[in-house]
């Protein structure tokens, strides 16, 4: 077994940079049993391409995906493109017996989805990852870690939010709210996020959708011009002409768990006062959690079997080398991290797996993160339907 | 017109302790232009019930409130009972041509409410009054005036939740347990709560229910002993013995508002690291407004129209004489209050609008309360038939 | 002995009303071994005084203190006037055989303060208390007993800080800014509370001050109009004249404790943005400490000894019957208390002592209080000499 | 002028790393007008140093800083070295014609400093730096233009602390607590941080240190064995045999500044509970900021001149590209940045000095960063003398 990893990333806005950053720094920071090399990026926008693979490095540049992802050298193929573009890309990685790590949500489609997980099941070779980076927030990590060791109980309560405020009607019609090219807007986006933290930490999985709301408060939103935000295939001449956004700006719903609990998940990027407020609360019968990415440095923790004379919610930092995940590759205690943090943690779990290792906190794969797509599935019929989906009726 | 309002006050265990508090206090703090006056505390525990009106000043005391209600002295009589003798006990007093406050949910059926409503509206004399303390928070009546004031624009979403710890299973089988005394558990304790809060800050009404959950996650529960919580109904001899509770310990439920907003609404007594989380943020297209009853003398506005590079949540410290609703009959800035100055102003309030006067800010009447009822029963109905149910199927 | 006691109030103003506030709820909520009777009012201003007595229920009132405080019927003189008439007011109740209760500061002068000390010390008969309510917000009591009980170990820091921001350079030359009334500013007003609160806290005295700043930062004030805040010896005509404000703005010193902590105390007008942030962290061996009284209802505890992992700031919400001081006499867990409650502990606890009974803290007398007095004299000394000053130098 | 700069950095433990880390990502994230090229590190744990190297991808690596520092081919000297060596190094590279950029505190005596600052000051061709990196922080830097832009108006106070937490009794002697290589210990460590913020941030200096305390509670360390932190000059065999601690474990002190403004400052080591709490608070006539490292991405504002009814604290997310300093070059808005950002930041910074443009927010040189270290001086002075100390005094 080689101990690099060569990869191919194909995506260079966004993610693309924040996995450039991931892969650049892993190395640095923790001891992996197998270093990420910074092959080829792939791109679309060629002008872009040149500088930025100099800036950070990359190899090789290229704009032929397809020939990229059946290169011999390449060891890992990690598709950052817009939603729509993941399933061929996924699965044509995967025919070439690559390694896979995806963006989230996994496709715009459940039926795509539903391809790449049954691709990356049968095959023997791949490894898949979808990037759900908030896992590997130590604090996340953490609760992850007291559920599994019995601290919180059976669970009674899940609530869970995603909110931003970036979506309102002067934001520019770019990809993310157009349905071909995104599938969803928020619940994709962020519900997609939320699902997955849920699952991860509590250890449960989703029976049923109750009922759900999806929303569009801005059908109209004007065409990109040359300031907007990127815009695939939105390219109109002036600001003042608008056109269609069809994705939900929100999508709100409730729901059961295969242990009992009940939860409630929003997603929205109309929540005006909050930028990034990615949140969850468990409660337990034995204790509660509480986390905010926007202070993604702590965890709270309510132990309801301690001294009640002194028992209350711990902040509790999760910066302590050998007491808090991820902790010990970085600084010292409280000398925090940010969101980038989250995505080197994963390059470190990620390269830990490809080298037969155990990851600190698990991983999702294409089958685990299939789970989390079905639950937006069901979300979403749940909405049309306005009425209770089981999941067990989602394929 | 008389400047004094005599009070029978009806209940003497939790509410009867509240208000016989905000009673005396009320004309202490602020100038009244009617004072209410200590009149008659009625209550079924003869034992317990001339101390209580000794401690608290009531003039007399009696066990039977059908003679009480029609007393002449009675301006005011005040139903602090049980949910299920709220309908007979407010229909006596208002058939008695008395003023009627009655503490929230209304009643323990939506026929009940419905009757109530019914004679309230038709009564030439009657004022009626719902104790939704809540509102007179000033920190809540503020929110009000600011979304009347436009502070808000159009409003996207209400996020609402009252969350508490102490229903888990050793807590005994009271009469909050139980559907034939209570009606319902956390939804009509708590729920009752947040839906008239958030139809009195957004000024809008529900018009659906899209989906709700209601669960029971405690089905059996310790029959109250003589260390137990009152007991209506279930005194049983030791503690191991158990009976069955048949209300809700949660109900979550989501909604549309009248103007297109979209809510959540969540009510537990299972969220273990909560004791009396009451929350609520609204966020609209020009700010935002977040409130929760544990820093109760805080609201927290952001401004999406102000300057960005200050634009911030705001934490407003709602204290300042002449600026904050009710602030000036109190202390100086940040002294702070606490629960019971809710039900002191209320009664304060409650003494204007009898003397022919505006309130602070508006105060429920019955029919004001029977919209919030129609709104939990929607929700009832919705977890009951796994569907959305429209206000408008709900007479 | 009696099983009532009759108070005699000196003083209607601010104090005037949080003390007769505290003596009328007192048994309402506590049942007390002897009943405060609220017997006479004594004030100088004669038209303000009869409504105030009606209001609050004082059977008598007086303008002729030197009567009120000999007469035989009346057992407790508590002393709310102005800080100089402190002396001379507590001295004559003492010789008549009274008890006392004084607001803080104790006095205008240490040398009234030392007065004060002495005749109570030599008084056979009477009780003394100082009106630190501070003390009894529940988080501060149980502040006291967790330090006593050793979950602090060792104390290395004290850090205190009451910062308040109304006396801007508008607000009008009260006699709270005048020397000869006051004594001084934000000293007397504000340290001395931290100052008594640290000593409780920690059960240490203060043995020097290292270092201090006393600052004017306002050396001239409006006089007072129609629209001031009361105004005693200071009726100017218009408010462009002005009058020279010679007391502290702020005064911060730092000082050493007998068992080796060293600390910091900062009190002042001018902390814009603070409106009533009276705040103490002590940091020990084995635990910490922080209050707020913003936030009074929370205590902040941080446990060393604990496993690390899980270990942080915890959130105590000392509203629980049973397990924190003075809970149980109020309202279900985090129905929140505010500042008045303080007084009406405090009401609560002189009685108990008044029959013969152990307050749920201890109280402060004129022994205690004088030895706070010491303290900021010697603070005074040290700032106007620009060096240490050990306590014993401070008779 | 070249367009790259090429780098050795002195020191390859904390610092080492975090410096390196910057260098690595500058040019990453920032466009800049002059790259910085990681080009040789110096160390003397020789066995170390070239898997660290190698890591970093620094060019070169080696153990004799006297002769990297002359090579011709090295435009900046980082001087990331224990305190002791600081001005050696500093002055030989300056000697050698190189621009410096030297670890805070400057140095390990004033009289270092001095030299220092003399020798840069005399250099024609050098710019020298200090790593006073908070000040990078978005929210520090923000603050610095609020102040400038007049927001706060006439400034009262200034209130500064930075709390941790790792120097209790079992802490090994590292050489952090050995004063021939600190010089001192929490002050210098960490007063220097806060003096440096306070300057900044007020655009005053301070005029007096009017009192101070410095403490060593812990006189006795345990000699580091194997598994201790570094431990240079202190390779003791047991972990029972101790060493003295001749540092300072807390340094509190009162200041006044040249505007009027009072200050406390207070560092230490002993704060259970706080981890590297490092905060500043300022009111002014017209406003008043907040900050604490543990939410670094936040700045307070209190804007006392705004409409009454909704003036609060107000919370900035300081993450906005186009408002807030440096966060045009990071992530979303609300994505946060931590500890590491804030060296990047400062290493873009200098390359647009070296590049003859203007920093986002002024750097400190070594003229500046020697005010800093003449008020720590003075804190010292007075601690020892028990007394004030003018600025004047301390050349």
């Amino acid at each position: 077994m080689s101990d690099v990893c060569n990869v191919a990333l194909l995506g260079q806005k966004f993610m693309g940079r924040a996995h450039s950053n991931a892969y650049l720094k892993a190395a640095k920071f923790f001891n992996l049993p197998k270093l990420p090399v910074m092959h080829t990026i792939v791109g679309m926008d060629l002008i872009a391409l040149a500088p930025f693979a100099d800036r950070w490095g990359w190899k090789n540049y290229s704009t032929t995906w397809k020939d990229v992802v059946k290169n011999p050298e390449i060891h890992l193929v990690d598709v950052s493109t817009p939603n729509y573009m993941h399933a061929e890309q996924a699965l044509a990685a995967l025919a070439a017996g690559k390694h896979v790590a995806c963006e989230k949500p996994m496709a715009h489609t459940l039926k795509d989805a539903r391809a790449m997980r049954n691709a990356a099941v049968k095959s023997r070779r791949s490894r898949t990852f979808v990037w759900y980076n908030y896992r590997r927030c130590p604090a996340v990590a953490l609760a992850h870690k007291l559920v599994k060791a019995g601290r919180l109980g059976r669970i009674y309560h899940v609530r869970a939010a995603y909110l931003q405020s970036w979506g309102g009607p002067e934001t520019p019609l770019v990809w993310r709210f157009q349905k071909k090219y995104a599938g969803s807007g928020a619940h994709g986006d962020l519900n997609a996020h939320i699902v997955d933290m849920a699952r991860f930490i509590t250890g449960q999985e989703i029976v049923e959708v109750t009922g759900a709301i999806a929303e569009t408060f801005v059908p109209e939103r004007p065409l990109p011009g040359a300031s907007g935000r990127g815009g695939i295939g939105a390219g109109g001449p002036a600001r003042t002409r608008k056109g269609k956004s069809d994705v939900d700006d929100c999508v709100l719903f409730l729901a059961r768990f295969a242990g009992g609990a009940v939860g409630s998940f929003e997603a929205t990027r109309l929540a005006t006062g909050n930028q990034n407020h990615n949140t969850i609360e468990i409660n337990g019968e034995h204790g509660a959690l509480k986390f905010g990415f926007e202070d993604m440095n702590l965890l709270w923790f309510y132990d309801a079997r301690e001294e009640r004379q002194t028992a209350g919610w711990r902040r509790i930092m999760c910066t302590s080398a050998g007491e808090h995940p991820y902790a010990g590759a970085w600084w010292p205690d409280a000398h925090i991290l940010g969101y980038e943090h989250t995505f080197v943690n994963m390059v470190a779990d990620m390269m830990a797996v490809l080298a037969g290792q155990e990851p600190i906190v698990p991983l999702p794969d294409f089958a685990d993160a299939y789970e989390t797509q079905r639950v937006l599935e069901a979300a979403l019929l749940a909405a049309r339907h306005r009425a209770a989906v089981k999941l067990s009726e989602i394929k």
